[in-house]
């Protein structure tokens, strides 16, 4: 191996760790910390943010990455180098040229600012307090427009920090395959809304925090997450957070009213902790950017296939189901499958888009995108964010929030700086169904299923997107899984023979 | 204020901050970090010791320091600076010329040593295997040997070790301290042992975890431990750590067989916490190294005073036993306020220093003590511990461990690298007995434990010895406090006054 190949890795190699120090602090914050060390805590997010910027934009790996014939042109550098350098190189390359651009000081600040933002929040969520909340969202939405200033001052700010997530996309692209995406989902859910509807108010039946948490950990297992590897906490929204390669932790709330909360985001943070367990680069590249995943939108499929292709299917649960009922007790008693398969599914616009339904869900995320793109562009003001959140949710969804709590400030992005991610969720949706049909060539997945195998599964991921991380780009990835680039269609043909069985239209 | 030591404050408060950052990595190894992330936590450990070394050494601390006129013989740089100025000068220029002398290599590898060590030893203890801890012990060793080679090669080893945790003292000082100590205990012990014995077996009625947890937290902020700014976990050993000013942690540890391990741990954890959150340097040295204690055995003084003195009082029980009895449930009904008295206050040679008496802890020590003295001089090689341990036991407390895990293993402090460390156990009695004789002159102690009033106590020991944090030698602070050097006769007297009335010689 070049030297400088070797030192390139080695530089790398230490920023990730400084970034998994900075995702324990992170954690520990959302989970366990004392509620009067906010202020401490975010200094010390800060300072390391400073120092993990500081290392990604060390003059050295340019002159390395130079000495190895990278360039704009050429990011994999010398051909000589062979497949995993080029990858490796690729990626470094992309993310060095990135950061240097950014100032160290609106790096530190940023980093002070999420994390003094995330404490107002949880605060102004509980409170439903959206003008406490305000001034934290205003600072930090003008650092993200400054950053995004910074990495390319010729393109809209939402173009760069779109491809921040979701590399090789911008705005207008997500457009043209949201307005068609809208329609179809309009479409659907009015087919749906005029047949009888689901009566879904067992699910409301009061469950025990413990029973769920039994769940919890009973799904997340048998779907094959190492929890030597991994753990299962307690927090105000859900998240999958990686403290190391071999600490992939995950979290989940618990609504004594609604079992099915914690029991879907269970399994989506599960399917995210899959993901990023199952990364597994060449031996010379662990704990380099290649050990990641190759973007959020593919993450996005990893969660949601097992949450909904997986988790809301009859196969899955024609074996499971008596697993639930036993752990939640009396909960689901006299509820049989077809009943409580109906309900799981049951399709109606609603306030929360963790919560929401696979038809519905796509409204809340073009919601989003929406604003988002207002807000950078500077079309929509933050104080007119809730004015515009509600007519937005009706005139999307058909329905008000009756607080801000369940509308504008329902969401932990924003106030961790995340704009640009919301978009990826319903890319990982359309992934999902793609890569599906793929599995579905190589496997029967709904026997696989019936019988309890998910290791079949996990294989095939394992092997076919997880095991690469980060060298592929989302499209290389996409064809090369699937032989064919991302095409939406999968995914409205999954929902309409999906629900054209519940709905018997 | 000069540039230099506005410039050397920004300095250490980062060097500090960075040590922070560490401790909430070392705190979540030890309760909630899934096991397989070792490997990789012991790395991340080692680059933040890494990095705070490289912060202690910056050659431009050395370049102020000597801007200001700091030097050996006069540490506390120029007189005009006044004395904030002076005692922050004073330990910056002592931390700053020991750092220096150690390399960075051996700061890195100490840290991954120990790290792992610590694993290490937490299995090594739970299943009884000494020869799987030697390796790492061994090696903790020799590094802590070459480190104080470094520090001081003129001096014996143990002799620098020792200094770091309580400056101004050496192996031949304690020495001095001890041998007359051992007598004094020994001579107390026999006369104890000639009288009747007490029946405390009902401490030992089964307990769960629950009540103990829910004792643990009410002693705990009864006492003035602010949970805004700390909270309460379970470790194998329990332990305080400081990962802010306002994020002082303490670890317990349930036994459902003996209550009285987590109430007793408990207590004097949060004696340590009450220290750590009543630090308050002048506001511009807030976050320095000013922000510390004063030195190990001061710490031990506020720990052992609020388990012992206070903890282990007939005025505090008095008040608190109906408490204690109303959350234990039947675990102490029919037990009297007498018979609980004494038997809390039993004595009797027992095997687990933390579980010991307060007339038989000195003896652990200073068995520990003589171990380490023989270690670092080579007199006594790893290999030979577990023998030498148990021959040690037999003589100081005539029984002997049935295992090691009872044994050489149960402590800590080894597989940390707190060579030095276990004399300030002792001596924190000794500054202890004399800090209440002098609080006595103040306050009417038993009269305010009687009354519930602990905030009177605890608001002396605010002013009189936590506010100044480390500005103060321990020297300085004894004599300023009680008006006189340290003097163990205190203790003595103490534990005769008190046994004496319990055992009716």
């Amino acid at each position: 191996m070049r030297t400088e190949l070797k030192k390139l890795i080695d530089l790398d190699r230490e920023r990730v760790l400084v970034t998994h120090i900075a995702s324990l602090l992170a954690w520990d914050q959302e989970t366990h910390m004392p509620p009067g060390a906010e202020e401490e805590r975010a200094e010390q997010l800060a300072w390391l943010e400073g120092a993990a910027h500081e290392k990604a934009v060390n003059p050295r790996i340019g002159e390395y990455l130079s000495a190895l014939g990278c360039s704009d042109s050429n990011p994999r550098g010398d051909p000589g180098l062979g497949g995993d350098a080029g990858a490796f190189l690729r990626l470094l390359y992309r993310n060095y040229t990135r950061e240097v651009k950014l100032p160290a000081d609106l790096v530190t600040e940023t980093a002070k600012a999420q994390s003094l933002g995330q404490a107002a929040w949880v605060r102004a969520r509980s409170e439903n307090d959206f003008a406490a909340f305000r001034p934290h969202l205003e600072r930090i939405l003008d650092l993200k427009r400054q950053a995004a200033v910074c990495l390319d001052p010729n393109k809209k700010p939402y173009d760069v920090l779109l491809d921040l997530f979701e590399p090789g996309s911008d705005e207008a692209q997500v457009r043209g395959v949201f307005e068609p995406l809208r329609k179809d989902l309009a479409a659907l859910l009015a087919k749906i809304r005029s047949r009888p509807q689901v009566d879904d108010s067992f699910l409301r039946k009061p469950c025990s925090k413990e029973a769920q948490r039994t769940a919890s950990r009973y799904f997340m297992e048998l779907l094959g997450y190492d929890l030597r590897r991994g753990r299962l906490d307690v927090t105000a929204h859900p998240f999958t957070t990686t403290v190391g390669r071999a600490d992939v932790r995950i979290t989940t709330r618990y609504d004594e009213g609604y079992f099915l909360s914690s029991l879907f985001s269970t399994i989506h943070e599960t399917g995210h902790a899959l993901y990023e367990q199952g990364v597994n680069p060449p031996p010379e590249y662990a704990g380099t950017c290649l050990a990641d995943g190759a973007s959020m939108g593919i993450h996005e499929s990893q969660s949601r296939m097992w949450e909904n292709v997986v988790g809301r299917s009859r196969s899955f649960w024609s074996r499971e189901y008596p697993a639930l009922r036993a752990v939640l007790g009396e909960v689901l008693s006299g509820v049989s499958l077809d009943e409580f398969l109906r309900g799981i599914n049951k399709v109606e616009p609603s306030l929360i888009r963790t919560e929401a339904d696979e038809v519905t869900y796509g409204l809340h995320i073009i919601l989003r995108f929406e604003m988002e793109a207002d807000l950078l562009s500077g079309r929509l003001e933050v104080k007119d964010v809730p004015a515009a959140w509600n007519a937005k949710t009706k005139d999307l969804l058909g329905i008000e929030p009756p607080s801000d709590s369940k509308g504008c400030l329902q969401d932990v992005h924003w106030s961790a700086g995340l704009f640009g991610y919301f978009p990826s969720y319903s890319l990982g949706n359309l992934y999902a169904a793609q890569f599906v049909q793929a599995l579905r060539r190589d496997l029967d997945l709904d026997s696989c299923l019936k019988a309890g195998d998910y290791a079949s599964m996990l294989g095939w991921l394992r092997k076919k997107i997880h095991a690469s991380g980060a060298a592929l780009l989302p499209k290389e990835l996409c064809e090369g899984v699937t032989g064919k680039p991302l095409d939406a269609g999968h995914f409205v043909d999954y929902l309409n023979r999906k629900y054209s069985e519940i709905y018997g239209f």
